[in-house]
């Protein structure tokens, strides 16, 4: 095992131990690539869901907020395209009847020659010590540089071949590769054919009058499909946004990596709908913005970089990944990306309807453009879950686990905890709560040493700890400690709800952007 | 149309106007019983979560809240007793081949049997004028004492055959009511079947591995499935309770009244786990607290009454609806349910799993009993806003529309508007915002006439509206209009903050339960 995957192990046991992540339905052994928030994960969730909102609507006069429904008229995701391409290439095996995806049994197979390269390399290392030199080596070395071309060559192959919907040839590769069931080892396949990645549903219980729906695949075309009713109703002027929040579905064969990638999951995406002619500018300003809010969070700017496509989506005329490194390395987080007008457009051939906005100033009617953000709530919780969570080594030679969650985002702003359970200690500590709770989620915990106390609100994620000490009853001050830096200051009880606002509140942390 | 109907008319076209709720799909002709937030009702809707969640979770050291997946595993829905039991009984038309729920037609015909009681009324009333009295006239007029004997007889008949599954009865009174399909006249039926309401999906590609999953009927079994990790990860002591809001989906096959029910639709539960026998002194405590919340809106306390149920669903040992008088007549806003300890039973025996509290003092171990409170936050959406909208005739005799939302929910809290388009009035207002927008939700309007614009502002429900004009120049003072008294005061700019914020936050309204 890596220490990569022994990290990302980590990662989810305490984000179960802790009340963040559970399985979907655990009592019946589970449910595939669903899961559920536990009390301080729906916390969390809860968190970055109104810090992006903050952010995205609240903040900017010029965007507004929507929460259409999942359940869209079917005649949407024609128009999307989602009915005829929203497709994964699939394909059985006849003995162990699974089902693979097709691409996926390739890039696996590409990913254990890499595991080759990456033993040639080791093995180099050794012989030559200091002297090697990687760069040199891997261009140089005749093994490598096969194993390299070797690659580039089926993976270029399989691209060709997706893209002209040539499946007969994805097969012929599989073959020719001699690639094997990975669970039985049996070779006999049968063809590769697309499948629809929508979850489908009926509408109505007459077999007459039934409609077939479907899950969304995406919350976006629930704002195309509002665009004019909103821009009317709201007197909106290009340019302009709209945004939402909410669940979308896509039936994943090949679901893994935890909620990185789940059957069920949640999507923050922002259409904001410009004069045709300037997405190129507004590409490069929402590339600064969305980056700047997640720097925003301090997780460290080393950790996210852009990833701009060169091969686009059909809609798209331009498009990049913010990409942030997850515990198995960097990977997609938010998506940016120029849509021109190819979505409104496609909505008004299927419904007839128009679709345009009115210049009232320079009276002419056009079809907007539209640049998009679209971020994975799950993703980024995983992202900031993963990156809090860390072991560190004391001066006195223990280790405590710390989940350094930015203090806007932690589930508990404050435990409120008495030294002793006795000399109205606990009375003290109690008022305290009463009064805080109404600011901020805070805990009471009188269970344990204090020391104890203190590790387990650090792996909780908590940032302060308010102790009620002897102290207290003579002065009425108490300490207050705080997760990071586990310093301990002595403050006025009265002043506590400022301190703790002044670091936990969404408009300072934003205003640092 | 009756005055309700006219009423309940100018509700939903506000909503529309004014960016409230569209209908779902609209470019596509709409998607029936299914409705999208718009730019203002996404912020109320979400006003009314936040409100929730921190009257029941936040403030609440022993309630927790989650957020577990639409999708469970589907032996959840065994167990639960919705696979077997959440139906409507339909019937068919052979001719139309449309569709019925058996029990609605034959409600419709009694209310026919009701119209025709108001009109002997209306026509006695008529006939006696001042000499009139209803009470009596109802009880002795044969001809209408005779119409109530029939639809007292009818739904008793209706209910029975109902409640012992007897379909083909309710077909035979269909048949000897002599009831038609409303559409064609025709009175061709078929049998009557039971239908159920769950929508089905199937996830995962392979024919043979393919599971058939149902969307939720409910959020609660998420947090039964959850009870024993919420427990354990939380510490949690009895009594306690687990939370959350979420989308849950029913194939309503009579699916009206706008939002109020909807075929996708948004709860908000809370599940609290207690002693057995302790249920009822909870059940009236939680009726208390209710109620208390809805209170705290200020929206009239003659609106709401609770209906105890008589007949009891079979996991219900005691059942009381929160009714909401809505334009269309008092109706069920909320439901406070004694659940015993049917559903975490029913979760044991299906799943073999023990889902036990064990308490640390008495060292025993049991199954909680469950009091569920649930309300629809569609419902709640409703109910606030056809209650906020009225008309009021103003003492120049003309007439204003205002939707007097609390102000806590209001989406928009404040307007800020140049009374002029010059002579720096607007860059002094757009500071405002910019001042303000990190604190609520803001807009700056400078477009016709500020007595207009307090107009449109009144009929978006804003609670506030700050006016610039030319003594800000000389003084940095601004008049703030209160929305419902439409009263004016000159306050320094530098207190705006504090003023809004001491109507609007949830705090200060919460302290009012």
């Amino acid at each position: 095992m890596t220490n990569q995957d022994d990290q990302f192990k980590k990662v989810i046991s305490h984000a179960k131990e802790y009340g963040y992540v559970f399985q979907s339905s655990e009592i019946y052994d589970g449910l595939s690539a669903v899961y559920d928030y536990a009390q301080n994960g729906a916390e969390l969730k809860k968190n970055i869901r109104d810090y992006w909102w903050t952010a995205m609507v609240q903040i900017h006069d010029n965007i507004v907020g929507i929460d259409s429904s999942i359940f869209m008229h079917p005649t949407t995701w024609k128009a999307s395209g989602h009915v005829d391409a929203f497709n994964d290439p699939l394909i059985d095996n006849k003995d162990s009847k699974k089902r693979y995806r097709a691409d996926v049994l390739i890039e696996d197979y590409c990913a254990k020659i890499e595991t080759k390269i990456d033993k040639e390399i080791k093995k180099a290392e050794k012989r030559f010590g200091d002297a090697f030199n990687k760069e040199e080596f891997i261009t140089t070395n005749p093994r490598v540089v096969g194993y390299y071309e070797n690659i580039k060559t089926i993976l270029s192959r399989m691209g060709r071949s997706l893209e002209n919907e040539d499946l007969a040839d994805v097969k012929a590769l599989i073959e020719e590769l001699e690639i094997a069931d990975p669970v039985t080892g049996s070779r006999n396949w049968t063809e590769v054919k697309q499948f629809n990645l929508m979850f489908g549903t009926k509408l109505g219980a007459s077999a007459e009058s039934a409609m077939d729906l479907y899950l969304r695949p995406e919350t976006a075309q629930g704002i195309f499909a509002n665009f004019l009713n909103v821009q009317k109703s709201g007197r909106m002027k290009i340019p302009f946004g709209i945004a939402q929040t909410g669940k979308a579905f896509r039936n994943e064969i090949v679901a893994r990596q935890f909620i990185f990638r789940m059957r069920e999951f949640e999507q923050m995406e922002m259409q904001f709908f410009i004069k045709p002619g300037t997405q190129k500018e507004w590409f490069e300003h929402w590339k600064e913005e969305r980056l700047k809010w997640h720097l925003s969070l301090g997780m460290g700017e080393e950790n996210y970089r852009f990833h701009d496509h060169e091969k686009m989506a059909h809609y798209a005329d331009a498009a990049t990944d913010i990409e942030f490194k997850f515990p198995f390395g960097f990977k997609e987080l938010e998506g940016i990306h120029s849509r021109t007008d190819f979505d409104l457009k496609q909505h008004e051939e299927y419904s007839g309807k128009k679709l345009q906005y009115f210049d009232h100033e320079t009276k002419e009617s056009y079809t907007p453009y539209v640049l998009e953000t679209s971020i994975g709530l799950d993703r980024m919780f995983l992202a900031v879950f993963s990156n809090s969570l860390v072991e560190e080594e004391l001066d006195n030679n223990t280790t405590r686990t710390v989940l350094k969650l930015p203090s806007v985002l932690a589930p508990v702003k404050a435990a409120i905890l008495p030294l002793v359970k006795k000399d109205g200690l606990p009375e003290i500590a109690q008022q305290i709560q009463d009064d805080l709770k109404w600011d901020f989620n805070v805990v009471y915990d009188d269970k344990d040493a204090v020391g104890r106390r203190y590790r387990r609100q650090d792996a909780n994620g908590t940032p302060f700890c308010i102790t009620v000490d002897h102290d207290t009853l003579e002065d009425n001050t108490v300490t207050i400690r705080h997760r990071d830096t586990m310093e301990q200051t002595r403050v006025k009880i009265e002043d506590l709800s400022k301190i703790i606002k002044n670091e936990v509140d969404i408009k300072s942390w934003l205003k640092k952007m």
